[in-house]
């Protein structure tokens, strides 16, 4: 599904801009959704995004620019002045407010917040500036809605219509002493099923999922996954009720995450997005390519040692892709379920017991392979005792490849390191140096 | 983040079950969230997980049924006459209890509808058993609360409470005329701060978004994630109200096509698990295995042809797993940008900018490694014509690695073909061939 629009709708847009065609174009953007005014956007210019904004009402306005692309934003919201920009500011939640102000400098960050008229916002956004974009606090909103545990449910809901004209996505009231730590929560379903006065402390649930400000935001996603929830409230380390995450940000994380997986499955060393400068695109792509290489230039010394046998029997340099491809292949399939297992939460039974299966599994593949191709050679050379050298040492590689391809992640994951590394070009250079080493061995060993 | 529970926590569980210390179960599991005793669960044995279930109440039973995992599901869920499931599927969300209905065979699966006693739920699911499971009828559930377009807000929360019971989820009401056909909507928060003669007609949201029940399940995730939902109804060809969606199964869908996307892109023909049998592991690792096995043993056959050459210059063959290698992970990193670029919604601009952007990185890196290796070569080498047809060889593989990593992904999506296959092992056989091709050609034109 792609929410892009036509190029001949952009072109119409862009010079309905250049025309200054107002009423056109308010009656264009009148009730669009402001993400699919975003998306309108990025294909527009810098100045024509400007000017479209300008002709919207200012909370819509706040919306798109909160939910457009960053590289688009950024690019259009130089043309801001901090007062222009601080207007916006007042209407978008805090935590979108806190994420663009980030992209700024220190000076011009601090002359927008100088320049907003709302000032719980401003507490709310230099509050939020604290904290590291991917842990909780980075994540989080301040705008909620809560209530004393000694109130009653009139109170609550006289709280919800004033607290709740600031909060866009009312899920749940929060339950709070009077010392705002947090004690639990009333859904806005009990909510409006309760009568007036019955008290708080009667109605709402004690035991409820919550993440503290520090913990690292695929912590959060794990959490709201697991308990399947659409908000969570956050708490610093005296229990008290700071903000909440929802999960529309949850989301994002979990899309990012799996982006973030793939690229170092692929070898990709930065975050890479088709807009990016020539020089940027080939600078992610370099180093893992030069490990590669490196890998491919050892392996050239490697096999600069059995010179005098490839010109003895050249044709054991014909199978060198085979026996790499393979190790590779069987690397990289044994690392990503151990890789997804590791994201899903861990292991269940032994070590033991997974590394038996391991062997077993590698076992059944590398006798299915070793035969064929050992078929294949009786019926297509004539070389018997080569035959048995590349099947000998094709079924050694795939045992050890998957051996590697299971330890591998584990190592990177004690360590710390983004275990999907280990389906990229790491494993397959280890593979390729371990199979031809394998191979010239075998060879070595059977060939007189 | 695991949800894991301890070796020894599980041990001390599995003896009270065996001793049958039911106050000291109960004791255990009162008040811990579903979600987490189906954790627990995952650790125990089939008959271990049945018992623990009969101590909990109906209603949590139903939800931990649900929450399972589903290999551990299918096997206790065995384990229980057609009477007793049906006790928990009358207590079950109409699209978990039809999720997991359809896992039985279809004779068990009549005799627990047969034996509930929730009517109007066995009509939701039967309802449900009609759509396929990736689309969104097979994701949405049946509960919902609606009201009429003519009443006022007094009759609609009346309406909230008496349907509301059933939805486990409230964040909505939907707002539909005398034939059932959805016009829009009202949140919870609205018809909390609005007085109770406020007419509906006046309160509620009329541009809403909505999914049709044939839509793909991946549509629904990417509508849902462009608009920040965490509910979405689902229509009918006629517009009719038929259920509603919420977010918690579309991060499962999201989570499943992440995995599905790295399986693919690791050669894994088939979702596996740790927990499936040796032969399900070996069987959904081998036709990618196989795959590059022929790409091996075609290289194999193409290198054949080059004998002469190779008992010449046995040096030629030190760098065919540098070229292999090279064009395999340039390869998939060009195609790991694209694949990134078609999910997140296609492209912007023009196809031919795109292309020539590639060209340009690719040019790039070409040089970047060209010209190391080639000063690796004048170091440690003295053959300076071989020296140069690796480079040469070297530049024109990234080239083409980098155009078939392009187009590949584009051409798979268009004939409907998950494109994250291009970045697995189909693109490396096919640039292992390519670069086996280009270095062969190059030596043979260059070297005399």
């Amino acid at each position: 599904m792609s929410f892009e629009y036509s190029a001949k709708y952009i072109k119409q847009l862009s010079r309905a801009v250049e025309q200054q065609e107002d009423t056109y174009l308010i009656n264009e953007f009148d009730g669009m959704h402001s993400a699919d005014i975003s998306s309108v956007m990025e294909g527009l210019n810098a100045e024509e995004c400007k000017y479209i904004l300008e002709l919207l009402n200012p909370e819509v306005g706040a919306n798109v620019i909160s939910e457009i692309d960053e590289d688009t934003r950024k690019n259009f919201l130089e043309l801001f002045t901090p007062q222009e920009l601080a207007k916006y500011m007042d209407q978008t939640d805090s935590d979108d407010a806190a994420d663009i102000l980030n992209e700024f400098p220190v000076k011009s960050k601090e002359e927008v917040l100088a320049s907003m008229n709302n000032h719980e916002k401003v507490q709310y956004i230099i509050d939020l500036l604290h904290y590291e974009e991917d842990c909780a606090g980075g994540l989080m909103a301040k705008e909620l809605v809560k209530a004393n545990i000694n109130w009653n449910v009139k109170q609550c809901i006289d709280e919800v219509r004033r607290q709740g004209r600031d909060v866009d996505k009312l899920y749940t009231v929060y339950v709070v002493d009077d010392y705002n730590v947090l004690l639990g929560r009333i859904s806005m379903k009990k909510l409006l099923m309760a009568t007036d006065d019955i008290k708080v402390s009667d109605l709402y649930e004690p035991q409820i999922a919550k993440v503290y400000s520090y913990q690292d935001e695929e912590e959060v996603a794990d959490i709201m996954q697991h308990y399947d929830l659409e908000v969570i409230p956050v708490i610093n380390v005296q229990g008290r009720l700071i903000g909440r995450i929802t999960i529309d940000d949850v989301v994002d994380v979990i899309t990012e995450q799996a982006e973030k997986d793939q690229q170092a499955m692929s070898g990709l060393s930065e975050d890479v997005e088709e807009t990016d400068s020539f020089w940027q695109m080939a600078k992610a792509r370099l180093p893992w390519l030069i490990v590669g290489m490196s890998g491919g230039l050892l392996g050239a010394n490697f096999l600069g040692g059995f010179e005098a046998e490839l010109s003895r029997i050249p044709a054991m340099a014909f199978f060198i892709p085979l026996i790499t491809a393979t190790g590779g292949n069987v690397g990289i399939q044994s690392s990503t379920i151990v890789v997804q297992t590791l994201a899903s939460g861990g292991f269940q039974g032994s070590v033991w017991n997974r590394y038996l299966r391991v062997f077993i599994v590698a076992i059944l593949n590398g006798l299915t392979l070793a035969s064929l191709v050992y078929g294949f050679n009786m019926v297509f050379s004539d070389n018997h005792e080569l035959a048995i050298v590349v099947s000998v040492a094709l079924f050694s590689v795939i045992m050890i490849a998957s051996f590697m391809g299971t330890i591998t992640p584990i190592i990177l994951n004690k360590f710390g390191i983004n275990p999907a590394l280990a389906s990229g070009p790491f494993i397959t250079t280890c593979n390729d140096l371990i199979g031809l080493g394998v191979y010239f061995m075998v060879a070595k060993l059977m060939l007189h």
